[in-house]
């Protein structure tokens, strides 16, 4: 039996976490679920496609990961099942929320919608296919049950996709990332990971967020930094996060998710 | 080994929900424990019943549900494991928590109190017989052990009972239902089941809340009504909620949880 | 394999508990997880230190404890291991976060710092030792790896310790304690443990926060005092909490964590 990794943006405060639950134990007795969050902001769908990508580099291998940040339930958007190259299966609505991280866990293999009614909970409700369609196919899936017995075949590159802003170099010099998502002391996360930058601790670099370039140092972390000093931090999930020691970067810059940034190489002794 | 469902008003703030777990993990090594929700609103029986009531349809048929709101915890209230014609299984304080999923789940063929000091935790606390008399119980249940060992029999017509509005039909025409809860927008939660309603989406008929018949429309999805309209919507539970479509019904027309709403037919041609 | 106890000061808000998990289940396929509570206030280590140690009475015997409250995360602090004389595990940072629980489960026979980096997820954060360091230890444990694999031998002696007051009792007539936490209720948990107090229900004595004794009565529960009434009251830890029936006893004493209180005897015929 797999495990089920479970992300939703239910909250904890009513039964539909544990209601899914029971549905997938009633479907697969003794399945071990893992709760990654219930509370993505609501309707956040591609917060909850970072923090979902962000979990395949932590989970067991043979996971299936359920998911449902799912503003669209009730319409026509497509209930999928997805398994990848790497034999990974994911469950959940096609909004984008899945893609990035089955991208992560090698190319797809396969696409399925969800239209099997054998393979739901009835009678089928208009507002809760967490429960409905989703949580019984993640169990059918974790105890065995091919993809393809689920649905129809959906072609792969038909899959919704977030227009997310990718991080990019051009000229092997200027870097471009996007913010999606600024924390609660105002640390503005960036599209861009770590390993994807190629900067090293120390080195210093401007930044420009639409109002001209500052100086700004990459630094390990805050202990690195003098108070006040804008810096780029590397946070729990690898990502470059702009920020300012014991200040608010995103008040102090007017920054917001979404917004493009442009990291340069230092102003050289030539004013490159 | 059966699967425990648990539901609580705790709270997951403090460490009360994870020490009875371990308590019951402790009789039961292994055991899986479905936390339903812990966010029962602090000693709301009724709404704690509601939730576990609704919970019936969706866990495991062999699940042990075990169920701490309880507000009498202390004084002589007693404490109970009830068996079902279904062999169903709940354990909880004899408030009227229990009995309408006990009733959802067949007649009730066996009660007994918990007074059987060998299946406690001992020291018994004054204040937290979750941990010290109920977790306990619910795990030696859920790994095979008799009811009749946990305590005395109980006559299960002497069990408390809710004093719930309960909806009914007179004539065939007009329905009576009470309010079980009010969400946070606003939605009136009715003691109607959809199913009981004889309802179908598109209905017209009128309701009165006590100032008065006024028009009403069920509807299957907010989507099918027009911003400020008053509708009846089957919400997660199945129950018939009375909304304002972008608006706070509840507010607008002065609701409070335990109000009787009367549902009428439609005002025919000739003024009925 | 053993059930692994877990307690944080992460919350549950975002992804740090459930990737702890993904990690420990990679490990330990089918490991069972009790959340204890992940809600310990932000860095307290004082507070998530009595918790873990009250839970030591109620957890299975082969439990694995894992505890993180860790202010000195990528500071020189050590990450520790720590077997008991009762064979009980725990897993943590040297902060003094472990110690009460360890001594509640006998003498520490062994303890070792985690330095194998054959049992760390790599690569490891500077920030973020629960997931990179401690949860795969707890895991590695749980299936039975030996704590002396995990990394090198450390002086027991040697462990940081919290400098808590410990409530002794002077002459046999007059105790000493602290004060541990106030809860939202102004009811100050004091570090003395009603088996340690000797009290007996009904015992009136005179309690000393600073200002003065004042006539205060043991009871078993609220409902056995006056409204408006000082009383002490065994707590849900079986801790004593100085409390005012009905009122606030922290907001009327001026009473802070950390306080100390002396209790003592009542005054006799002869104002002793």
């Amino acid at each position: 039996m797999r495990p089920v990794c479970f992300l939703t943006d239910f909250g904890l405060a009513d039964d539909f976490v544990g209601t899914c639950k029971g549905v997938m134990l009633g479907v697969a007795p003794g399945l071990m679920v893992v709760d990654l969050t219930h509370e993505v902001p609501g309707f956040e769908v591609a917060a909850g496609a970072e923090i979902l990508q962000h979990a395949t580099r932590y989970m067991p291998a043979e996971t299936v990961y359920l998911a449902v940040v799912d503003p669209g339930v009730g319409t026509s958007r497509r209930a999928l099942a997805i398994e990848t190259s790497q034999d990974a299966l994911l469950v959940g609505p096609d909004n984008g929320l899945l893609l990035p991280a089955a991208e992560s866990l090698g190319d797809i293999r396969e696409a399925v919608a969800l239209t099997n009614p054998d393979y739901h909970v009835h009678p089928v409700s208009n507002t809760f296919h967490g429960r409905d369609v989703f949580a019984p196919a993640a169990a059918h899936l974790a105890s065995g049950t091919h993809l393809r017995e689920l649905g129809e075949n959906v072609d792969p590159s038909s899959l919704m996709r977030l227009d997310l802003v990718e991080a990019h170099q051009e000229l092997g010099k200027t870097m471009e990332a996007g913010i999606i998502s600024i924390d609660r002391f105002g640390n503005a996360r960036l599209s861009l990971m770590q390993e994807q930058s190629g900067l090293r601790y120390g080195d210093l670099l401007r930044v420009d967020t639409g109002d001209g370039p500052m100086s700004v140092r990459y630094v390990e972390t805050f202990g690195s930094s003098k108070a006040g000093e804008l810096v780029l931090v590397p946070d729990s999930h690898w990502r470059l996060s702009l920020s300012i020691n014991k200040g608010n970067a995103s008040q102090a810059l007017a920054l917001r998710v979404g917004d493009r940034v442009r990291l340069l190489p230092p102003k050289g002794p030539a004013g490159a």
